[in-house]
């Protein structure tokens, strides 16, 4: 495939899964969805996406993570007061908020990178099963993460990074024109 | 698929991918591979996979980020010294450097999240071009990213988060065993 800035061509060449399979691949295809319809998510497909989470790289295998569900409409209902963009959780079925557990850190300063690929494995797994997501930022907001941190009861060495809003789309994306070879540079700046 | 500490159950109940496709699922079976074979990789795959970074998620859309993709042998050698944990880029046939462009951060304090989530896009899709890669950490090491920043001539708005390393496995892992239940809450700590 060549990199192009065009849409269309981009869209009429679709890149590969596993270089054998015409259907779309969740690396490219995954669009932020907030819109959600009322069809509820087993609990054995949320334990899925957690379980997606805890195969991400970390530094040094340091895997520190911990994860809360949310699956109940009150405890949602709070998470929506707990700072801007949160608006995906009002028909959001579940949230999974990935949090640093910082007693499992044995590589400091490489926590955010090893959740944050943590929870875009949530993300990409939940593509995989037919649901939309979105990542609702907290880390590093102070106040975001103080709300999410008194709503979920967290200990003090948990630390918030995402709400992550899940539900079976209510909306469609197109794949979006994203590539910008300005971006890339070859052996040096 | 229930989730279950059983390595022989996790991996004899293969995780499909899109609910119909038995193949492997890069979300799971990927893994840090730091040995390559001498195989070269094209250009164009290389290209690709900095096009898998781009369709990651940003906050507000920012998408801050730069990429620097090293080929040559003799550049490969110098990030070699640029810290420890370097050993992969002996074998690698290839490099890419994320980098946040930090001219382009509209939302303070979110580029790291959003430059692992492009990173590791790239890794995914290194998977599903049959390539093998592996993260090594640059930021927030100031030793490393000075390092790495003099060898690519960066600008000093642009900070290198990771270098990925990148070939063609020289080495097979199987799926771990990875899944913790007691890292998992539900609707409270």
């Amino acid at each position: 495939m060549q990199i192009t800035n065009d849409k269309n061509q981009l869209n009429s060449d679709p890149i590969t899964f596993g270089k054998t399979n015409p259907m779309k691949n969740p690396v490219f295809d995954r669009r932020s969805i907030r819109k959600y319809t009322s069809q509820q998510i087993e609990k054995e497909q949320l334990d899925l996406l957690v379980g997606a989470a805890m195969f991400a790289p970390s530094a040094g295998n340091q895997q520190p993570w911990q994860f809360v569900i949310v699956d109940k409409r009150d405890v949602l209902d709070e998470l929506i007061l707990s700072g801007p963009y949160t608006s995906a959780l009002k028909t959001a079925q579940a949230a999974i908020i990935v949090c640093a557990d910082m007693e499992r850190v044995t590589r400091e300063g490489f926590w955010i990178q090893d959740c944050s690929m943590a929870g875009h494995n949530i993300m990409l797994e939940a593509y995989n099963l037919g649901l939309g997501s979105v990542w609702i930022g907290c880390y590093p907001r102070e106040d975001r993460m103080a709300n999410v941190a008194r709503t979920l009861r967290l200990p003090s060495f948990a630390i918030p990074l995402t709400i992550i809003a899940i539900g079976y789309p209510d909306e469609t994306k197109e794949r979006p024109d994203r590539i910008d070879p300005a971006r890339i540079h070859y052996n040096s700046w």
